[in-house]
């Protein structure tokens, strides 16, 4: 595939409500690395597999939630054709200047139809402590806790996912591997990927805007899976659900919340997605099936706690 | 990323001496399906993951090897596009008519500089026994065998390999997320992907033309790797090396040779490439920790047998 | 450890509704080989990795349920002892003759405490199926679906089980390795082994009598429970919970239903017991995160429902 | 089965060349804990699972090796029974005084026919940081480095094996669950154990005494196993062979050496053993499909080097 648009979800900030407990989780359970501190009320983080300078911001506020998600562009052409993109698709772009976040160049910002601030930049420093490019060993040291080795996916909620899809096709490049319908053929889900992964970023229709159901770390596989079930376990995190499949992405799948009340995922596998393979499609009278394969039915936690 | 250029391999012709104890192993060890034969001379094969008509042909010849390997467009105006880049690139082109291959639209065939013939085409149909994708299973039916998901990737060995890398990256668009080189500073061998595999296809410099190190096919985990091996002791395959993990792409990994001695990997996990990560870099006198990261050292069959 | 004694439960005899649905469950997704019928209404099955002629009886009845559970006593003369020592104990013993079941020598019968029907017996013949024993492979043919090596151990309700955890040490020699206690000192629930497994059955306090939680066996590790998490959700299976970890016993582990009503647990891992290592002791007020360490808490269906 | 007799193996001393680079391996690489040192040159450690004072003694000296292995007897009579059983044998014992080793009480030590020094006792204190017993978690805090749980075994080299197995089964009630012969009808190699354990200990025949092959560390599973290997390479221990699987045993194992040059194993799964299985023979021409059972073939190395 060409090198080309949207490369992947770089950055996301969420809204935390101490820096005790919850860097405690970020770095020591989940296994996250911290790179830089902006000010006294953030924290920047990246996995330990990540090349970039930091993939996740914690922001000190009231309450837990989502400041913005931002993606990586291929470069800054593409950058600044992918603004007058946004423009043309209809939404206001404003401009957060280089060096807001230590490391990321210029972004440009705007609000997509569920009420989510995007965000796009194409120029980021390389991590200090980064994967190793000389001869490297598969990390530099051992991954701690969780061994979550990047920031990986988000599924978002809020009103006319179906503009918000098409955004992403439109200005994005991405494509939509799998999608869930109601019976009156509204969408009601939508797994939606930049490149192989099956998925980069999701939505579910809801009627209240901006809100973010969780947020994805990558894993390795189904024993570091079990291996973040024990670590939960044994720091009282409380869990939501798994580990489980989702037939939907075919990922193995933890949720929980870290102490601030975001909710989380640690997450492995799922299929190789391509743009001209088929695209997946479930009935919504499916969907406990799809979301949990194993229990076949959805938990209402899953359903009715976001931030 | 956009999806245009060259999506992914996605047809390989090897040879073999047999469809008695060499089809077994594909169908009822390794778990292929078998799909069509073409003649007497050729049967068609897929993995249970791989959307399209089949992914390997098997030839009967006298001896074991490769005759093509074959990679997917995105669009038939992109091959047509691309035919005109491979001739600009310097080499000629033949066609092979629509339905040689059953499923398979028109390709266009050419031999790049390790003498290795390549196609490339942008119709196939899609298989009868694809993955579902209406409110699917993770499976349509429970693996076989080891549990192979698809056709994944080849290490090709011939002359000039440094023609070759500027050949996928300049006409097909690929990326080179890793690379080896010798003392002085020549290419030894090189990782290809078009995608966030860390390859799609691999070349080491090698005075004889044409020759294939082996195929890969893809495992979920880890412990299907492990599943593989026990495989392998129970039919009496002769094992290369394995289980064991590349510290290059990072995979897991098992090689071996099939009955008719072509050399077969099931290989699992690999790290996720973008082609804005720095490139990974070996010294040749690193690169038996890089192939074998457990023992750090390269087994001679290894370098040598080659088919 | 020395020879004599209770070796382990060696047969489990359960009530089901029917040889079609039920007895492709046991063979086809479970994985055990069916041996030998017994008239019109009783099938004979073992796992793959016993040794004995069979380990679990299938009675075909109006509901499901447990007949009874018999164990292998190391020597006939031992037997013998043992039948005066339960008879010692208080229960009146009657004996099964030889060849009740095929391949399974004279059995001495007597009723617990709890309302369940215990047998002992020292002779049973080999299978013709089990493992091999001349330079042997892991397997003589691959496991299938769920792939589980043998019945394992049970979960057994009804009242008064301090007395049948008395019984069991006192009779059958075995030791408690893990227990749990009410607020007010009372035996709630005991785990009991005969050897290094840390249960060889298990009581839960219950008022009825005579009935079975769930039937248990084993799996290789963490991988074939997800592996059997897979077939559950491919053959609908009513999942009651997992896969999850039990904190007591530390074994991996899923519960659903067979399609009789029976509840199966497939099981992995479990700490090595010894003798002499200290009891583990639980609150009831922590059962939950004792059974289920992942979420802490014990959903209704695994404390109420038996059969 | 019941609780007389030898428990299991509950001490090794081996011999080390230094206490930094060595000692770093065993608490910083395996994943051992250190409890206490005797005088300058004696280190003591645990695995994080096992409930005794300690389990390895690590004793400075010029060359690696084994000082001794003794073995936990259930109860001090049994201890004294024992003691005059090994005298019947034809062994001359002597006593070691209680506190020679912090935590322990008497042992009787003697030398068997392979040169091995044995010791036998009852009484040792109960750890400090032992598993957990009320309301436990899995772990009282993550396990370290390749997270060895305990050590598990020894292999041991020397002539006369035959004697050295009569002695375990008649004077330690233990029970060899597998053999390996020559042509000619001579043991070549037992594995041995007093437990469900498939082993405990195994000799194998060789003309000089007193030699051990390795000592063998439990893991969890195969995730564990592959893990560990993680740890060699990043940490460049010298690989002797593996990740492999046992036909013998049936485990998942890896050998390499640690820093003073003592062969270590990790090790996961294996069967459960028991005395009235039949017994595993081995003809000596397949010995390498039983120890390596995926490439089938010994390496030189695994035959030749002992310490």
């Amino acid at each position: 595939m060409a090198l080309n648009g949207t490369l992947r979800p770089g950055l996301v900030q969420l809204r935390v409500l101490d820096f005790d407990k919850t860097l405690n989780f970020y770095k020591n359970i989940l296994g996250l690395n911290e790179v830089c501190r902006i000010g006294e009320d953030r924290i920047c983080l990246k996995g330990f597999d990540e090349f970039d300078h930091h993939s996740l911001t914690l922001r000190l506020a009231d309450e837990a939630g989502l400041d913005f998600v931002a993606f990586k562009v291929a470069s800054a052409d593409e950058l600044e054709k992918m603004k007058l993109a946004v423009e043309a698709f209809g939404y206001p772009v404003d401009t957060v200047a280089e060096g807001d976040q230590p490391g990321f160049g210029k972004r440009y910002g705007f609000t997509i139809s569920t009420g989510h601030r995007f965000e796009i930049y194409s120029e980021v420093a390389l991590a200090q402590k980064g994967p190793g490019i000389k001869n490297p060993d598969i990390w530099n040291e051992p991954p701690r806790g969780m061994r979550a080795q990047r920031m990986d996916h988000f599924l978002l909620y809020g009103p006319n996912i179906a503009e918000a899809e098409r955004f992403c096709k439109e200005v994005f490049g991405m494509f939509v591997p799998e999608v869930c319908n109601t019976p009156d053929g509204n969408r009601l889900a939508a797994w939606i990927t930049s490149s192989n992964k099956p998925h980069d970023l999701a939505f579910v229709e809801y009627p209240k805007p901006g809100k973010i159901h969780h947020l994805g770390f990558y894993l390795q596989d189904w024993a570091d899976v079990g291996n973040a079930a024990d670590w939960i376990a044994l720091n009282r995190l409380k869990l939501d659900i798994g580990p489980t499949r989702h037939a939907i992405t075919r990922g193995l799948s933890i949720y929980f919340w870290e102490p601030s009340g975001n909710r989380i995922e640690v997450y492995a596998g799922g299929y190789t997605a391509y743009p001209d393979n088929p695209q997946r499609v479930w009935d919504s009278s499916e969907l406990g099936r799809g979301l949990f394969y194993y229990s076949g039915e959805v938990i209402p936690s899953f359903l009715e706690i976001v931030t």
